[in-house]
């Protein structure tokens, strides 16, 4: 029984005897300092940066939104080249596509080829359409920079030209790039008005870009600007594309794609209710024309028509304009326990090196290194030179060395 | 030669003699219990919280997703105002954009103005428009809250109310809000069929909402149920909108955006045969119609025409209804070294503070934290209080205390 | 004053006094052979694996892009089963909106239902529509299978069925499935032009696909290939499906959703100059034909015609072809000082563990363990067991021992 107990208290010691080092304290104020300030770089830098820079005990959440978007205006255009009368054009006329998406086209200018109908006629004039007689024209060829199937007949063009006969829509468009005298340019005063609802899912958190103290009135009367009417998400089209850096007849004469991004970065930690959306404009596509190939934005589309005979034709149109994308940004952060422990863990690790470095600074810096050397460490002796007897009094005449 | 092999030996025994902390086994269960209890805690804390909660072993990669749609169904509806005939709608008529993407829009109230020509007509009597003479009414001026650009003319609306005369597209949309008589209701029983297909790319794991044991007997006959039929890919759309809590009756009438999420998360370790869609429904606009401005949602399209004598014309559409868009979120996880290492690591520290707390704890807190103090520190006294004579003296008494 | 200045020295004794570990220098070369290999062993992992495998050094963001895209082509399809004259399609007819988004529509197939009006006809036969009299329909029955409202008339389908008279666009569509006949081969040699712009909004970071380098000449004619061409930014349709291991002919004919995915994945400390975008090609939807079930592509849409006395008109159109997806991912890393400290204490932490592993081969495997354990460690004896005199005097002895 006495056995027993006694093993019994021995399993008891293994588990729980304390083991803990050895320390000599050194009264030299020189490696305290070092010591005390190596430790406050360490903690300034967990403080500081990784605390209020980077915020980095803060777990984080993409938002996630949704955006429907209203365009207002009219405007009256001048004729095309072919119809002299002016045009009437509103929301139906312009916003392509019309379901009030986050990306919609405005139609500025345009290129009307009017009355299309699959039939046969000669080429635009090109090196490679003009002939001056039928064996140029190979029947059949379908050439990729052409327009049309070739009949293989050389017809008139104009007095002057001749050109390759090809089925096709006809009339052929005749591209002659965008131009100013068509321009919408009554477009710069539409209004646009987004409603933006935002979502952190992580933190259970929404929100409205009309904030509950936008009143029905306001919002018929107010139009957006950054410094003030910061809140109204009703914008004129002209200011959007100006606050990018951009001309507006310029843009909307050539086309091109311009971005409103919406960024709701939030600290929901100590901000919550000041997590407002700021709104900026840039440019998506590439403006510098002189260095890009292909600049500007269009596309065509077409609107067919049947005859009372039966037979379809269609309105061609080389729409020039810009899109507008409603591009919604942002990262919410809350304090959350694992990335605190994860940066926490990672910076107190530096700080557990701190000692590492006095320790080298007290035995080769300090004037009385030797002294400190000597009580700090003690030597073994090397077993492989010495007998074991020598070994132990070595060891022992360490202790009083 | 002797001095070569003994230069040699000192290189070597500074590169590979073993420095090592000396230790102070106290054996003291009180010092020992709390070692290991703070042990105990930061193990639970790496093995329950970080492992199983977190999962912070594992690398996590975003889905990546395709999503076809197809909405089926027909409707007769009543006629608006102006043609009392029924009117038969079909898929082509009444989804838009028609192609099937992930989002849509589906068609269920509209007020329509057809043959709308661009010519002169009275304004909507506004206060802004109602005039008494031509005065009242300035030629060319183009009021945004209006319909078109003013002739200067003050003639008759309707036999009591004369408004100013603009150039527009005639007759003017006569918009008295949505209304449920015009209602297309027959809309609550469409299905939606969702094609969806996922992968994580960093996975390469790729997988599709149709399951493989899903037969085309089954998928001609199912709707899904988020309880009975969890795995069927067709979906009713009342059934959807009441999954969000919402009226359809109420949606369908002044519009509104919802939204399907289907979430794919997945834990790739264990339960990949488990990998299924979760179907969700959340309306994704405002609906608190008291408190919102500008609720529901609709837009404007028109539908152009011709005349045999070139005139074009069109019917105007204002459109109210639902839609839907579907947005597939999801985050698999899967083991992964780098993950694993920094999480380990960062609770690894942890564990090397227990020691500091442990020491604290045998130094201040025990009854014989004077007899421990005397083992475990040793002092040197300070050197500039002292002669160095009595100064070793003292360190050697301290071995002696 | 003295006392003052005593007590003075007392608080910056501690304060600034340093308490290092008093350690032991074991001249063995096996055991400092085990740390130094579990030493380099930690760093080899730090640097090769952390560093150059995973690039946790980096700071990561995700790539914001735009994309703007532009088909070209024409071709004469051979007309469908009702108008046999051929017809010419060119890109206003063919792509599915036409407004370049990322995401369109090539229209290859089709079945062509035209001039189809709101009135009486029989239904398509099937089980459920055929019958020999009135009684098998019922009037006003939705059926969601079928076509329409029905009538209650069973009426003549052909010479030798008689099916149920429904209220529908009529006449009915005959959808016999897509067949090759109607196919547009010559969309496997249109051409696709895409435009993308990316950004990395953390690192200020801008690019374009097409690159500085790249003239108009060379732009106007060439075509993308991944080893020839790879920075032509003009890809032909039928290289990009077999590329992606599909045939263009059954795609084409069935219907299908490409993906092109342009990938920007940079490395922007070294090599930001290489940071250019690598195209690849993947089929999204589910192409294994024989396990799917509704395979394929396709959707439904109209276009409206009015007959001059004002009677509306359709053309119903079912179209297959193929949905191009342009799908930009990326990643761009650049060192910064968070990730790195982060992941660089988390591997040292591992380090801090390597003494203890070799403190426990010391004394475990060494020969010598017993003299090693006996310098290393001193042993306390348990005050509950012993006088105090009598431990104070084994503590001695353990020194002599």
């Amino acid at each position: 029984m006495g056995q027993a107990k006694s093993s019994c208290r021995g399993a008891l010691h293994s588990a729980f005897d304390y083991e803990t080092p050895k320390t000599l304290v050194v009264p030299s104020i020189a490696v305290g300092a070092v010591f005390r300030f190596a430790q406050l770089l360490v903690l300034v830098y967990l403080v500081g940066y990784v605390c209020f820079v980077q915020k980095a005990y803060q777990d984080t959440d993409s938002v996630v939104s949704t955006v429907t978007t209203k365009v207002k205006g009219y405007a009256i255009v001048n004729g095309s080249a072919h119809s002299h009368s002016p045009q009437f054009r509103d929301v139906a006329d312009y916003v392509i596509p019309p379901q009030g998406d986050k990306s919609f086209f405005v139609l500025t200018n345009m290129i009307v080829t009017t009355n299309q109908k699959v039939s046969h006629c000669p080429e635009i004039p090109q090196p490679s359409t003009v002939c001056s007689d039928d064996s140029h024209c190979t029947t059949g060829l379908k050439d990729l920079r052409g327009n049309g199937v070739r009949t293989g007949l050389c017809v008139n063009y104009s007095d002057t030209v001749q050109t390759c006969e090809v089925i096709s829509w006809c009339p052929l468009e005749e591209d002659t790039g965008p131009n100013k005298h068509t321009l919408m340019d009554a477009a710069e005063n539409f209004t646009l008005l987004i409603k933006n609802s935002v979502t952190y899912p992580k933190f259970n958190f929404h929100r409205r870009n009309i904030m509950p103290h936008i009143n029905s009135s306001y919002l018929k009367s107010c139009v957006f600007n950054s410094t003030t009417h910061p809140d109204c998400p009703i914008f004129r089209l002209k200011q959007m594309v100006s606050d990018a850096g951009e001309d507006f007849q310029d843009m909307a004469t050539e086309g091109g794609v311009l971005g409103i991004l919406i960024d709701w970065t939030c600290d929901l930690d100590w901000w919550a209710s000041r997590c407002l959306p700021k709104y900026s404009f840039r440019r998506l596509d590439d403006n510098n024309r002189s260095q890009v190939l292909a600049p500007g934005y269009n596309f065509r589309f077409a609107k067919y028509y049947k005859s009372p005979d039966g037979l379809e034709s269609r309105t061609l149109i080389k729409a020039y304009g810009i899109r507008f994308e409603v591009i919604v940004i942002g990262t919410a952060g809350k304090f959350s326990i694992l990335p605190t422990v994860v940066n926490l863990g990672a910076t107190l690790t530096f700080l557990s090196l701190v000692p590492s470095v006095s320790d080298w600074f007290l035995v080769t810096c300090t004037r009385k290194r030797n002294v400190y050397r000597k009580h700090k460490t003690t030597h073994l002796k090397d077993d492989n030179e010495d007998h074991e007897d020598e070994n132990k009094q070595s060891v022992i005449n360490e202790y009083f060395l």
